[in-house]
């Protein structure tokens, strides 16, 4: 079949546009539902109208350009950014939609290309609800309850002063797209450590999220002799020292784990910490060493509290399963790769995605480009224009193999 | 000479008064210059009124009812608490100083108590505002920077809205007082473990405060493998725990210390934390101790930058002589608890108080009553009705023999 490329300048040039909207540095600061996120959706309605795509955004500010085409391919990603952070995570993969549409609707017969921006995949007041909320998997429940992590916005609140509330949700019908296909920067540093191209992605980890609570006795930071103390932050350290040394025994190849967040109570200067929060996070693509990694952590503390003086205790937030990508797509990106003279590698992704919801309504498949030096969720996180081109000529031309198919 | 007694009903009628001001389960939230705490002012303005002493509030929030007597003794304390704290921090000092001027004020000739409530005690706005105030250490500039820690009020607008600001701020006047006293809960356990009434202060401890900044690199959380991350938070714990190693070993008997927050940077549940910041405090009433727990941290820091991966820098936020009580007030405390069959031990404050200030500027004594548990800085604080009454006739007697002196 016949070779189809990007238009490399164009991509480059709407990502650029894209990174003026919230400008942080090098990066952007555009949280879910802020000024500058809702200017980016602007920003696309008029690139999708403009291309002979039909916007519409639903109530929880999903935006999808239909082509009206009787085969389609959905593709997509998300247009907010985490807190002060980087250019391209979600953009890349809005652009490299927008420009497979551009591309190939004027010249495919009764196929085309959907293009997708899903709402809050950095989970501003939640996680991927987008996405979730696509395959029925968000209640209304869970987006009356939502809170903005940063700012303590309701989720309805901020719907409402954008306009989209009320409206009714975008669902997932069955036979309507032919696939999902989404383009990511990696966010890790495995392509660029092994001068390849593209990451075809096989499977998206599931996230383990974990809350480990430290009980001490709070008192006076002066008159409290150190023999009697119960502090909690010296009990907290610990335990993450510990779980530093011993959960690398039981750990997959690919197993990260994270603890996020620290809280002591009450935090003050001159008060021993009668009480320690930490956020504690495991993905693995195999479910197997996250239960290995959760039976070693519930020893440690056990060991803890066996030697006191402090109480631990451990509850589970969030589990995940990972979530599988089509076997149709990872073959057709790396055909697209082969004609394209790039190399690829297939991987796992260790970031959460939409492309991991899709799955469950869809095959779904996803892509990745370089990320130099691994950096991500910062606003130095980068790819070489190059790398970014290189891309989007492999994402059309997978996009064209698909609908071809 | 003659013995004096306090009224210990009228003691205690008084400290419940003031736990019903600003009530938080069995302890007291009144943050300074807040509703409450303004509240508890007023009451004190007509208790001193009703009991024929003047009051004035300064431009700082310093409450202070002068009898107008020739020779005069000042006691006081503070009448804000810490955040969801406890009853008697601050209030049993006031109020026996109340008691003191309601007993002795109406026998004695020329000679008389008056009744001072220090404003910002517990540092909401920055470390003693009041009493460093009133001896002269709290300048314009550090009254416009100051800010609240809890909830970001400006000390300006809280003064302007209390009606404080632009008032004159009392000044410690040469030989207008012939001394200060003051008591306090103990706020450790030494009373109560020993079976002592009445602890007799000989010094309060230097607080010395530092801040440690963990610098690493900030990264995606499900990307970025375990062996190329630079983890701040875990390197701050690794820091601490070697802290709590290391120190004992260069300590005085009486040495503590406390890191009491630990911040994590951007502190979000998959993000690796690239900056990590501990309060750091150390409090001896022997500077040497200090310097040694200094030397020994920041050669623990030097040995982490050796290790690596991440970078640690330590700051002197604020160092802190430690202040000796006048002899004259420790013997009288102790010739006043003798005439009341009251045990007393000297020991040194680790706690800060409004009399460390007091001591620049005039002969200045604590007394401590005991705490039930060592308890402190927590709603659950309390001391027994017994131990409240004791001191309160203890203090009351002391009060008449430095003015009979």
């Amino acid at each position: 079949m016949p070779r189809f490329s990007a238009d490399g300048a164009r991509v480059l040039a709407d990502l650029h546009a894209l990174r003026g909207i919230g400008a942080y540095k090098t990066g952007v600061h555009r949280p879910s539902l802020s000024p500058p996120h809702l200017e980016s959706i602007r920003w696309l309605e008029a690139q999708l109208k403009a291309n002979g795509l039909t916007p519409a955004i639903d109530g929880i500010g999903n935006v999808i350009g239909t082509a009206g085409r009787r085969k389609a391919l959905l593709c997509g990603s998300h247009l907010e950014s985490q807190n002060h952070s980087g250019w391209l995570d979600g953009p890349l993969g809005v652009v490299y939609a927008l420009e497979a549409a551009r591309v190939l609707n004027p010249v495919l017969k009764d196929a085309g290309i959907d293009v997708a921006a899903w709402c809050d995949e950095e989970g501003h007041f939640g996680p991927l609800l987008g996405s979730r909320s696509y395959v029925g998997q968000l209640s209304d429940e869970e987006m009356d309850a939502a809170v903005e992590r940063t700012e303590g916005r309701r989720l309805r609140d901020a719907l409402a002063t954008a306009g989209f509330a009320g409206r009714p949700r975008f669902k997932a019908e069955a036979g309507r797209y032919i696939g999902y296909l989404e383009a990511h920067i990696e966010q890790g540093d495995l392509l660029e450590h092994d001068k390849l191209d593209i990451g075809v992605v096989t499977s998206i980890v599931g996230i383990w999220q974990f809350k480990i609570v430290v009980s001490g006795v709070q008192n006076h930071a002066g008159t409290t002799r150190m023999a009697i103390r119960k502090d909690a932050g010296v009990a907290a350290a610990q335990l993450l020292v510990e779980l530093h040394r011993r959960l690398p025994r039981v750990a997959g190849p690919r197993t990260v784990w994270t603890v996020g967040n620290i809280t002591l109570v009450p935090g003050a200067p001159s008060i021993i910490p009668g009480r320690a929060e930490l956020l504690f996070q495991v993905r693995d693509a195999d479910p197997q060493y996250v239960a290995r990694i959760e039976a070693e952590t519930r020893a440690a503390i056990a060991d803890a509290n066996r030697a006191g003086p402090c109480e631990t205790a451990i509850e589970v937030l969030r589990t995940g399963q990972p979530a599988h990508m089509s076997a149709t797509v990872q073959e057709a990106i790396e055909a697209a790769a082969a004609a394209h003279g790039a190399s690829t590698v297939r991987m796992p992704s260790g970031a959460g995605h939409d492309a991991q919801f899709l799955s469950f309504a869809m095959p779904a498949g996803m892509l990745f480009v370089p990320s130099i030096g691994g950096i991500s969720h910062h606003w130095t996180e980068n790819t070489s224009d190059a790398d970014i081109v290189r891309g989007a000529h492999v994402f059309v031309d997978t996009c064209a193999r698909l609908l071809a198919a």
